[in-house]
């Protein structure tokens, strides 16, 4: 039905032009301020990539283990489309994990063919092409060759983590990590005398989220590396400021915390504390997960207004949908699924309490695109504190991007937006992300230059303040 | 204030490149493309047209009746603007209809300008060109001259419903035909020889949906028709089983399910045994009919891993929204409304208990957009069983199919959807409808690779994959 | 980090071809298009300008008084990226406002590049360039120039407000006012023979709106105004259709309803009457404010079949939404923030009572664009009484407007919507947003058109529709 088919093997993939309007003034415009970006730095400041890899710089295993199984984008269409998790050796929970990982990335070079029309496509085809030369579309018949070229590169040098992350010319790399990490593999980086800057973040969901796997061991290891009482409410807190004081010492900049909802709340002390003591003892009373979840996110913004950390609020995905597939496979398995997400009377709490701080950032992530022009942009273009993040996860596409800049520009502006975030823990696919997020914003400015609605300035202006000026400011590089 | 007068009478109506785009290297391609496929035959898995038309093969009669009064999409654009129904001699409760025939095709005519911009525009002007060889636009001038053309032709032989299905190159016709339906005007057709495939779709929201007019009377039926007991949950399942097995036997290859909302449920067998008693002596609780309607999905999907029907669901329109029209000319009058409709929740139970299952093929509709990147797409591009039906009714346009494609397809790719379907009533649209999709799809595939975001060699294996093949594979054509 | 020197002194800032396509097809139908309608009058049938400007025909202060102290749109921006308002001159509570307009103008230039794809800067820049001749950006280094030179031409009669009525070619101009107003100015204006057309509009929403400022003050003067008893329901809804009837004596030809949601009640007489009791005493039951609202949206609805009064519903906003900001500076201060609303469910009550009136016409706006194609469209495409208001606020900008031809009309059709409404307080910029509205409309039809979906004709009387014959039509002009 499908041929795997597409092209020969002299051209390259990638055309120079590509994600620029059709349409040739236009296109003229998009290519002359793409140039003036394209070799800027990569500035990530929010994702999940693991520093260990840079603290160990082992090699990266074969092509199977670097590009399929860690890359939920990539097996969650494979699944649908009837493929087993099993036979692609996603890890399960039991520890088993048998596929052969030649025979996994065979299975993936047959279904190539799905990806069209998809951002993972795009990632793909320039790692294939711009990080390991391989010119030719991936399909059933180039699979073996493909493998092989790759576990390979892999062995040597110039593939090893730091060099390719030298290669990509990033400036800095920001990890997420649990509040009670020790950062050791940051403070490895750092030992090594590598001048590569990995920074950690400081992530709280699982000493917040009541419901999280381990909840309780969480909160007694909090009080443990803080040397706080997390028995009571203040200690609880004292406990938090000691670790995000930890983390600012470490080199963070800011804080990231994915919560349902973006539900917040503003709690009289005592009846905070009573809470607190519900949740500590596990004596809960119906909602009060929920309630506590809303009531951290008013008192992380408060320590933001001490501390400066910058506050990320990633709100709307339903973790771990498929309890089939959660059961087996655990977590991060492409089966958190979306859903409406409220921010206007959900976070009137916390902004009534510190939105006009100005020493505080809070910068706002969606999957609910509908929240763009009606909430989100209304809330940036008026706030000083609020920031729009970047199109996230599922809307991290190239339509994606052109709908959120659409949306929300008329209202927020270009400058209370903070440049892209790759969010990813496919470390070999962000120069292809930043690339993606580059084009995107170079062909909706040569857009507006086309209309009239933007001098060509202007738009050189810009598109570098998209690119790094925002970022810097926004996270405080 | 409105002239109708709005070209020569030489022109053709329908430019060969309408719906492409106006940028030259894209429309190019979509030339290209659209070659390729306007000329496959038409598959049409989903619609409302009348098996009796094929199974008698009279003449249509005059065409107001043909074209105006069961199309809701044409007289609710008039009535919007102050049109009464009564004269456009819409078929009353009582059984009056009175308006003389030609007088109503006037009032249309003189009026065709009020769908300028709608899809409705599109079908009836491809309809007069491309069927009847009427090459104006139709106007206040031409009325008279169209009626009689278009009067004569009906009584022709090639105007026959055999000839027009035939001329339309129909491979395949689904009607959508209640669960205590005969089906006979399907075994007539069997039986008659002729060759043309309409197949029924099994629809049993009415001895489902517990408000539905004569629900209890429908019960009855279904309990004669299959020889159960249908007075216990035992004999009711076994009673829907016995009508998917004649429907299956009759060609059928899919269910359809027409819901307020997408709710489903998995209740434990006594608690079900116990609603489905309550429901069929009609001492209900508050709740019981929209519980019952999401258990029944549930049994239906489970119903469908057995016997391999696919599963459709439309959801999210009110019916009969307006009390008075609803009163006097009944259900289907252009007044559904269509309202906000979560998916994700609300499918949980089914997809929890079904959702993995090789063998379910379950193709949802939505009329809420914000639903596309947010809900559908994510859905669809994890669940082997979940595909993503085209856009519905008042989304089935070129800026709703655009959209769709452009919302839908970075997330769930080209292959977790499932091709067009016309969904219609009005027989004579459907070359005209298809045409559109088909044109649409070309135009969206001639942007990507104008775009550089697809090879040129993969736009023509998905067109063709689009128009016909992944249709026959999710409705097992 | 942000230059402000965008580009040469010499040439005009606005390009003539505008917010028009970039594709050379179109563009050049865009023109042709918009050179027929750029010269017609401005019909401003909704906004918020003052009368008492054209009754007293003073000159405007200076240009901090005229542009950014009274525009929202301007000095929210500037509030988001951290400028106090307090240095804006923004007029307080308290009766303090302090800042040099010339200092404020300063900011405000300094800080222009944060409107860089806004609507706010394209309305400036046509207020700078076609009213004051200043061909230049504004920025830092030419603030003082601007400043001096749009002070001096305040001062001269061609700058008057009648004068620049003239000049702006308004045909009709429609005020936003209250139930209790005295209409003097209005009076005035007509007594003073001036031929300008400054009409009212009735906006009780102070007397309907129980959690009002000063509601049972504002319910007293209206019992005084009207000569009604309004200590019981027949009295109260008396003393409205008194009122009613004055707005209309005085020129009104529309009302106006701005409420948090949509919902409409038909309460039985003798609930109603119970519930104006409590409503009137102040001893509220919970919910009783929203439902008065609820009830009073019907009751209008049927006054307006009665009088024939144009309705206008505005609904989504949560008004003063930040609390610091509203008990320091008060109302309408950019922190109005729109929230998902819901029409379809809403309305029913309303729409089933009065839906069907031929002689009702109710206008509807929202904020909440996911609307357009799920539910206003709908409503409007078959209810006689139902148009759809232009984008409105937030969604009043170039990508805004597009948006909803683009979600809108394929269901509702063009001629189901109202044209345009500035629906401003800053009376310069009612040419700009006129302008930037017929741009748009001309964009969208000559793509219409390059895509061979519309004929050049068609589009020749659409945009002229659109213009001015569907808004004199909708607000009876």
């Amino acid at each position: 039905m499908y041929s795997a088919k597409v092209r020969g093997v002299k051209d390259p993939m990638l055309d120079a032009k590509r994600l620029f309007p059709a349409e040739a003034t236009a296109r003229a415009v998009a290519v002359k301020l793409y140039e003036t970006v394209r070799n800027l730095p990569i500035i990530s400041p929010h994702g999940h990539t693991d520093p260990r890899w840079f603290a160990e710089n082992k090699p990266f295993p074969n092509p199977a283990a670097l590009f399929i199984q860690p890359d939920h984008y990539i097996f969650r269409m494979l699944y649908s489309q009837g493929i087993p998790l099993e036979s692609l050796g996603i890890p399960q929970e039991d520890g088993k994990q048998s596929a052969d990982p030649r025979e996994v990335w065979r299975i993936f070079a047959r279904h190539y063919y799905l990806y069209r029309g998809t951002p993972t496509r795009l990632w793909m085809d320039f790692a294939l092409e711009n990080v390991f030369g391989l010119r030719e579309r991936l399909s059933a018949a180039n699979a073996d060759e493909f493998y092989e070229a790759i576990e390979k590169k892999l062995q040597t040098p110039e593939f090893l983590p730091r060099a390719l992350f030298e290669r990509f010319n990033i400036e800095v790399l920001a990890t997420t990590d649990g509040a009670v990490d020790s950062l050791e593999f940051h403070q490895a980086i750092k030992a090594s005398g590598w001048k590569g800057r990995v920074l950690p973040t400081f992530r709280p969901d699982a000493v917040v989220d009541a419901e999280f796997l381990g909840f309780q061991d969480k909160l007694k290891k909090l009080g443990e590396v803080s040397g706080e009482d997390v028995s009571n409410w203040k200690g609880y807190l004292a406990a938090l400021r000691s670790r995000r004081a930890y983390f600012k010492k470490n080199g963070a900049t800011a804080t990231d915390h994915g919560h349902l909802t973006a539900q917040t709340a503003d709690l009289p002390l005592a009846e905070a504390e009573r809470l607190y003591q519900r949740i500590f003892s596990g004596r809960l009373q119906p909602g009060d997960e929920e309630l506590f979840q809303a009531q951290m996110l008013t008192e992380m913004a408060g320590m933001s207004v001490e501390d400066g950390l910058t506050m990320q609020l990633h709100a709307g995905a339903i973790r771990n949908y498929n309890a089939a597939v959660y059961k087996k496979f655990g977590r991060d398995k492409g089966a958190d699924i979306p859903s409406p997400t409220e921010y206007v009377r959900a976070l009137r709490p916390l902004l009534t309490k510190y939105g006009n701080e100005p020493n505080l950032t809070l910068i706002l992530f969606t999957l609910d695109e509908t929240t763009y022009s009606r909430e989100l942009a209304p809330l940036a273009g008026h706030y000083p504190s609020v920031k729009l993040g970047p199109p996230w996860w599922f809307l991290d596409s190239p339509e994606g991007m052109m709908r959120f800049r659409e949306s929300a520009t008329e209202t927020a502006g270009f400058y209370n937006t903070v440049g892209f975030n790759d969010d990813t823990r496919a470390f070999l696919s962000i120069p292809a992300r930043h690339d993606v997020a580059r084009r995107v914003d170079c062909a909706f400015l040569a857009r507006l230059v086309a209309e009239h609605r933007l001098d060509e300035a202007e738009a050189f202006e810009l598109v570098k303040d998209l690119t790094v000026n925002l970022v810097r400011k926004a996270y405080k590089f």
